[in-house]
């Protein structure tokens, strides 16, 4: 649903649910004591009674104050009972939930979707052709899963142009690290082949699920161009745009929405993203709108009138059913199929079963964050594979295929030997739980400070240049 | 849907639809015999097809050579079984049935509708107000039906800001006279009340209901702007617009749809329109569209961010499904609910119960007629209620209730006492069929040659004009 990274489309567990109803209850007594404002308390009051819903609808049970849920059968949010027998993970944009420490099981997921698995040929293939070795999100599988990449590396052979389109959902002004992966790799790959960028911020479907106006969700979008900015995009290559906005700019960019409506049932999106009859319209809708951009007419001041321009699409996994409809439809609209790179997903602070919660903000690390936030965070927060003494680790090694630190040094620490000297010391026990962290810790400080930096100095006047409409720096 | 005055979604008989096929058959044969281009052959034959899928739709019976229809149960042409047992009418955007050589019972309408009649006090007082005589289609019943005209009449007396609003389907290139009446009347209020008057075309309505491409769908907008035009409407106070060219020029327009689009559900769609699950997500979020122009600020151009200003939408009866829902709506995010003025359905010239048809083009008087086709129209076609033999009619005298040629007198000739005498004497006998003919040829030829005059002086430059969103003589 926009999110190319997932983001509330995460993980949850009842016992998980379970604990935050316990802790926002205690806020809510405390703020009462303390004689907090109506406003404070009311807003608490309303999170604790949505989690009591949420966990309703996850148990099927009410919430009982020191009555930890028993073991239960796994129902998506958006009401569809799916059966987890441990083995199933359940994804769609809206839910991710599985029942394992390690997450999904990426490679059960690629033989559910029927898309192909990014192997070594096709990793030895991106590096031969471009001439840069692989981005270290290929290397390690986070970029794990593709369709018709191939094609894509054909057009590139034969000097034929494609180009690349990602996007964000911007539900609020704070993006957290795991938001950055799809922008990080995208950048990486304009840059491998220099190609233009379509970066869609679908404001109005954060507009139709949330209640926000559509001025504040057009504000976020303005909000998280800047982070997205900031990941170095070259403003002669790349088009940002927030539907809201651009849809009501370009008459080209609605009239592929609208055939792509035309060409989609009810029925279809019902099966697709388990839509119901008390859905509105509007979400029902909406699923053409995340399609029109992998149609080049979409955007005529970049391509012209050309029609037959491929698509690439970097994004997580979770976003493929829009893209599985779009690939449908596609050549009955006249259009090339969009070609595809998936990533896994990013998994929360606490572990790679539990939900990344928008009302948690200690279940990620936040773009906003300070230095020291950062260091708190992951010593307090960061769920460890080690064991419960120094002894019994050193004896028996920490696990790092359930360790959150480590997990998140695959995805930014650069340095593929390094990374493996930890996994090692770590596995053996030679490596601290603690000095783990202090190396994630190392790494993301930095990032995360310099990501500030770049941040600070985009204007307004740059968000704008980025979100106009124009020709870029591509003869079409 | 978009037709602000019925069209195709007219009147059928089981019995008009097995002479058709029939018809329709016995052309197939001819071109075959005559060995007429493939293409021909085809049309014609799709046409057949179509024919004896709406005849299966209608009866439930397959089409049998010979063997005429019985008397069945009508069904709606999206399938919703609709009971009529010779009382019950059936009206909503698609389809329009009676049994009745009268047409609909409007009177029940209003009853079915929850609308209100435009009785002699509402008529008197908008005389009183403006100062100005009511127009015909008020005297004789033709805008027989509102809903708020009380309050707009209120605003006016307040000197109130309010605006017209109103609209078509551009469907094919050619309108005929029925289409014109929402235009007429319309035409009329914005003189006697002095208002901004915006014109809906909904290319993107035909486009999803239709075999039309998007291109084509436009183009019958531009070319129907021409004949709205050459109706007289003033270019300051007056803005045409296709919806595939403004929604993608204005993002006020396309957030009052998301709104919409948020605030109605499949649920309600489904028991406003009959949409079903097999159809596209295009029709299911359209009624939105028809719904937003009803706002005053999806015209920043002509309303600046003025929310509050009332709109006035008269159009026939079968387009109040969308303006239902849009009243509801409308509390519901911040607007006014606009206020409706119902017209009668324009009969075709077979007769009040039977079908205008798109493809045939006997069944009514287009805008492009030459002067002889519509006095050979109206002589060959035109249902009468007189009797078959001059001294029958001389005694019984004839039936101006079923007459279509005195049906359309009440809508284009102005003068009442005429027409009463016509009435009289049609009534009596003293008036034969042949004569009560030429007299409506003689209304229609000068009043059809002055549009088309009209039509001719109208440049692409002035249409370009009339659907150029820019501020209109009003200041806001």
């Amino acid at each position: 649903m926009g999110d190319f990274q997932n983001c509330e489309s995460c993980l949850s567990t009842p016992l998980q649910l379970f604990q935050c109803i316990t802790e926002q209850g205690d806020k809510v007594r405390s703020l009462k004591t303390a004689k907090a404002s109506k406003d404070e308390i009311e807003s608490a009051v309303k999170l604790l009674l949505q989690l009591k819903v949420d966990y309703k609808k996850t148990t099927g049970q009410d919430y009982k104050p020191g009555s930890p849920p028993e073991d239960v059968m796994s129902t998506s949010i958006n009401g569809t009972a799916t059966e987890m027998d441990g083995d199933e993970d359940f994804v769609d944009p809206w839910t991710v939930q599985t029942g394992s420490a390690k997450g999904i099981d990426y490679d059960k997921l690629i033989v559910r979707f029927g898309s192909s698995k990014i192997d070594k040929d096709l990793i030895e293939r991106i590096e031969r052709l471009t001439g840069h070795k692989a981005h270290h999100f290929l290397r390690r599988g986070i970029f794990f899963s593709h369709r018709d990449m191939h094609q894509i590396l054909d057009a590139y052979e034969q000097k034929k142009p494609f180009y690349l389109y990602t996007g964000r959902g911007p539900s609020s002004e704070a993006m957290h690290m795991g938001h950055l992966i799809p922008f990080i790799f995208t950048k990486w790959l304009q840059e491998i082949f220099d190609v233009p960028l379509v970066i869609q911020l679908t404001d109005d479907e954060k507009y139709l699920w949330k209640d926000l106006t559509p001025m504040q969700a057009y504000q976020y979008a303005v909000e998280n161009a800047k982070d997205i900015i900031a990941c170095g995009f070259n403003i002669d290559k790349t088009f940002i745009f927030s539907d809201l906005d651009y849809i009501g700019r370009s008459p080209d960019f609605y009239k592929n929405i609208v055939q792509v409506q035309k060409h989609v049932t009810f029925n279809q999106v019902k099966g697709i993203f388990g839509f119901t009859d008390s859905d509105c319209i509007g979400k029902i809708s909406f699923p053409a709108i995340q399609a029109a951009p992998a149609f080049s007419t979409s955007f005529p001041h970049i391509f012209k009138d050309k029609k037959g321009i491929q698509c690439l699409i970097p994004c997580a996994i979770d976003q493929d059913p829009y893209f599985r409809m779009t690939r449908d439809v596609a050549p009955r609209i006249g259009y090339p199929k969009p070609a595809l790179l998936h990533s896994t997903f990013f998994p929360a602070l606490q572990g790679a079963q539990t939900k990344m919660s928008a009302s948690d903000s200690n279940s990620s690390i936040y773009l906003t964050d300070t230095q020291k936030q950062i260091k708190t965070k992951i010593n307090k927060h960061a769920f460890s594979g080690g064991k419960d003494t120094i002894e019994d680790h050193r004896k028996y090694g920490g696990n790092c295929e359930v360790d959150v630190s480590y997990m998140y040094l695959t995805f930014f620490l650069e340095d593929d030997e390094k990374l493996e000297k930890i996994r090692q010391d770590y596995t053996s026990g030679a490596l601290l739980t603690g000095e783990l962290k202090k190396t994630l810790i190392e790494t993301l400080q930095p990032m995360i400070q310099a990501h500030q930096e770049r941040r600070k100095q985009i204007t307004d006047e740059t968000v704008k240049q980025f979100m106009t409409p124009r020709k870029l720096a591509f003869d079409f």
